[in-house]
């Protein structure tokens, strides 16, 4: 589990005077970068490799809302992976009081720049894999 | 079946040089909002009213990439609905083609001011209602 | 002047109720990208044969505030131009009774793919000239 | 002088390869946002006191390109203010070579929950008073 912190950005909030659903999914994605940042992954390098991510699916359940200037956790898991595919898990805690605001996953595919599935080399999928175990064999928790 | 007509915005591309996959759930809100208007139904009365309707869950599958510049059809349905939620279906498609970029699903339910769940009144459930079931003898597909 | 229409997306609210001052400069994009489509130029090819146009300078006085579901229109005007820049003008008017929303003005220039400075070739530069003496023999007013 | 520091969201890029120019304002308003907090000012209570802060006007000249992960620096500074009015100025600077990226202003009036203009009491006014003297007598550049 890798966890980043941030806070609540005025432009993410709407005129119910709460954060915006759609932000979740761009947490999400700070969540994943994180966490491949984590594993010595920087996505630059990959597309700089030809190899892009694209999302293929994600959902969210949303739990409690988050407001302008709150702090939050992302908590970022590896669920699922293998050369072709990511499964991420995530969840965003209020960071005063571990509030669970959301959860959800996401699913990401690699392509080649033609947009063909393709698959990670060894190189790359060796680092996710070495974190995934020792995350694993850490059983930390959010 | 409500349908609207939208095309991609420079600003909602990102480096993969596509449309970014958070966009799909502002697009999922405008077809909601669509299908709502078509109900006779506005949100800012509804607001005024007191009532919110926030999302508690949404998923999305991505098919095939937006590109900008691109004009789009979201195709929202309501897939079922009581007094205190409503869950939406949507597709997206490319115009020119009807080439299927996304679907999904959105639960929303109702609160007050306060954030407690509260349930539609009368007059909006009927509102609703009727669409629905117009709909519904009408099997218009997307 | 090139005018469009849009109506207020809810996300683009934020918690003082009304349109976040960041979304003026994703509107005037919008009406910046219709004048260039009504010139015939599609920004797609122009990126295709390898010309960027990055802002290098925007500038934004809001005047009144937009809400969420106003339909607003934008109305941009060429103010100044040759083949390595273009300046534009823009106005945001509410569309039910044309109260004036925002007004502003963004500079962008041509560079090729590595980011240096470019000037347009005649085929791009003549056509926007041909909108643009157009515009100025009509003379319309947003 | 407020220095607070971020990194570059994936969100945030568009085709062109780089971060798209109207996050600035964005940008802008984070670091305005940690300059009121430096004063002790949180815009929460505020807005629950019923004062909003609209912005007025907003500029902003782009100088160089921030890509996709960079680190960056927003330095705030004060430079104009009384009770009825804020005037900020922005740099936006890469952190690893302190390149410039941006540079800009805002300007927002205070107004009451309807709208109209008015003034900060004491209290606030004399918050912000207190950080500019330091601030001037400290003469921190970015």
């Amino acid at each position: 589990m890798i966890s980043i912190e941030d806070r609540v950005r005025f432009v993410e909030t709407d005129l119910m005077g709460v954060v915006h659903h759609a932000n979740y999914l761009r947490w999400f994605e700070m969540g994943r970068i994180a966490y491949l940042r984590a594993a010595g992954i920087d996505l630059n390098d990959l597309m700089a490799a030809g190899i892009m991510f694209p999302i293929v699916a994600v959902e969210c359940q949303y739990k409690n809302s988050a407001k302008f200037d709150d702090e939050y956790l992302i908590c970022t898991t590896l669920s699922e992976f293998n050369r072709a595919k990511l499964v991420f898990s995530y969840k965003v805690l209020r960071k005063k009081d571990n509030l669970l605001l959301a959860e959800g996953t996401s699913r990401n595919v690699f392509t080649n720049l033609q947009g063909r599935i393709t698959r990670l080399n060894n190189e790359y999928y060796q680092k996710i894999d070495a974190l995934y175990r020792q995350e694993t064999k850490e059983k930390k928790e959010c």
